[in-house]
């Protein structure tokens, strides 16, 4: 039994911290909102996020961050990419060495490019951590919470991390593969949503499977060779958290990125789709930072490209699909042979 | 203009004639029924595979194989792949040296485990024909006839070849990729079935999305590890004939192979599904098949035998998943970055 820190008490933090009661850890679940603490606390379920699961009688839930990650082996990280800056710059203080670093949290910062795991290491880089674990794969917290079958992979440069990791997930319904590609693991998990917006668009459009199965299959070959260009492994991008969760977001109606695509697709405009959703839509966010990137590392993205235009320049969706099915005739995967023969044949 | 002979009038034969009439070839449709031959010639339809779609003016209908391919630059097989030797050995006769041979069938023989294009070099192979090309990719042939934007790859070990083909296909809504690995090409078409039946498998169980995904992710890698030793590159399987086939078949629930699945999850009986399907299910033979050969090659591929299990040997789905799911911990990547690093690095 191990003593377990999740900050975050969305659907997806609490069906972690529910995975770490099923394995007899002692799970603290953290939220910054009173109201909320109090709700959970007198009702036994997360109303708002998964009000269909009673939590486990063993849940520990805290407002109290130093409360909350006292004499904790491993901290979870479950925060929007937008504030995992500003939490830990508040837990900072109430760390000590060899503390585990985990998140679960996806994106990409803008301006700066940074992943996740690399916003942690620069706000906590005071601390002597064991190493910073991304966790991540195809898995809508509902289902995890209902103990569906679920594959994830634990990814860090320290080995040892990622076995810790592994060690405390892992049980009968959720299964933990380690990686030491934690680049890649980021990146599929943040970039995932530009090919998400994409299916949205060809559907939209009223296209149909053959022109989502390009879009997904053509726009992985794009972000794989990103994330090479950026370190990352392209096989990485082959695994669950690249196809795995690409499948998952691309094929459910549920998907928020997905259902923002599918009103740009429609003719909606950028205002338009963001009053209608009511909520962050991860995927614009990261389709602005990446089509950055990629004009800065020359790096032919042209799927990326093409909803940029259709978010940010008004282009027309069709015109821009069409644009895309007659581009020069090229070969399928030369480009990424040529990365990987880079990559392994010293 | 070129004269090319498609033969095989089922929903793909007919679709992919009527792509090459739109660009302009003189297409001869051969079916070897005479009643769908006249029944096409006066009611413009095929009615049992394409009956909403109007056929071209300039689309000429043959039984006779000797007239269909006389003087033509290029045939299209598009036969199921138990009938592409004997239309080989029908059409032999009439062939002469030069002609590109092209095909749109999927499958692995039983015993032989030729793929399609090892059977039609075997039986033709007293032609100096100018190369075997194989047609693959997610492509629903009604949404072909619509013209909705597909993609597929044209692989060919004959770079020549393979350029023709992209030249003779490609148009607007219809993009052809080319590749030089026909047997990644070949093998993903055939080895995508299996990974159907799982995805069925684990939705007629009740699991959800995750699971599926999940499935999915982890077979890709087990028929790339497969076809890697087989001599395919295992980056085809990230292409449009490898995951992007995969996703059109394992998320429709028009997909022959994912329906017979969702029949075996829910408990039915071999005899039972094939009698309720009244129809071939190509991902029944290829299963069989594909565990032959990783037994014989020693391949691990624990999916493929958990799908074997429960068809052939009345194992209960449910206890194929569970034992999938608790099997040893392993790493993700590093079983096929190992047969890149030997193939890549000479």
């Amino acid at each position: 039994m191990k003593k377990v820190a999740v900050l975050g008490a969305g659907s997806w933090g609490t069906a972690l911290a529910m995975v770490l009661c099923d394995n007899h850890h002692q799970v603290r679940l953290w939220t910054h909102n009173a109201d909320q603490k109090e709700t959970m606390q007198k009702t036994k379920r997360n109303e708002k996020y998964l009000p269909d699961i009673k939590l486990p009688s063993n849940i520990e839930i805290f407002t109290d961050l130093e409360k909350a990650v006292d004499n904790v082996e491993a901290i979870v990280f479950v925060v929007p990419a937008k504030a995992i800056r500003q939490t830990c710059q508040k837990v900072l203080p109430f760390l000590s060495d060899d503390i585990i670093l985990i998140h679960g949290s996806k994106g990409i910062e803008p301006d700066s490019h940074y992943r996740i795991s690399e916003m942690m290491e620069e706000e906590l880089a005071n601390i002597n951590f064991r190493g910073v674990v991304a966790l991540s794969g195809p898995s809508h917290a509902e289902e995890v919470s209902l103990k569906h079958p679920t594959t994830v992979t634990a990814a860090s440069k320290n080995d040892m991390a990622a076995k810790y990791t592994q060690d405390l997930f892992i049980n009968e319904y959720f299964r933990v593969y380690t990686s030491k590609d934690i680049v890649g693991v980021e990146l599929g998990g943040a970039l995932k949503n530009i090919i998400a917006l994409g299916a949205g668009i060809s559907d939209g459009l009223g296209y149909g499977d053959n022109a989502k199965a390009a879009l997904i299959t053509r726009g992985l070959a794009e972000i794989s060779r990103l994330a090479a260009v950026l370190g990352a492994n392209p096989l990485t991008f082959s695994g669950l958290s690249g196809v795995g969760d690409l499948i998952v977001t691309c094929t459910s109606v549920h998907s928020r990125n997905w259902r923002a695509g599918n009103l740009f697709g429609k003719g909606q405009k950028l205002k338009e789709v963001l009053d209608q959703m009511g909520m962050t839509v991860e995927g614009v966010r990261t389709t602005e930072a990446v089509y950055q990137l990629s004009n800065k590392l020359k790096v032919e993205m042209p799927i990326t490209k093409g909803i940029y235009e259709v978010i940010f320049e008004q282009r027309s969706p069709k015109d821009v699909v069409d644009h895309l099915m007659t581009r020069n005739r090229t070969t399928e995967i030369e480009d990424i042979a040529s990365v990987l023969v880079d990559r392994y044949s010293d």
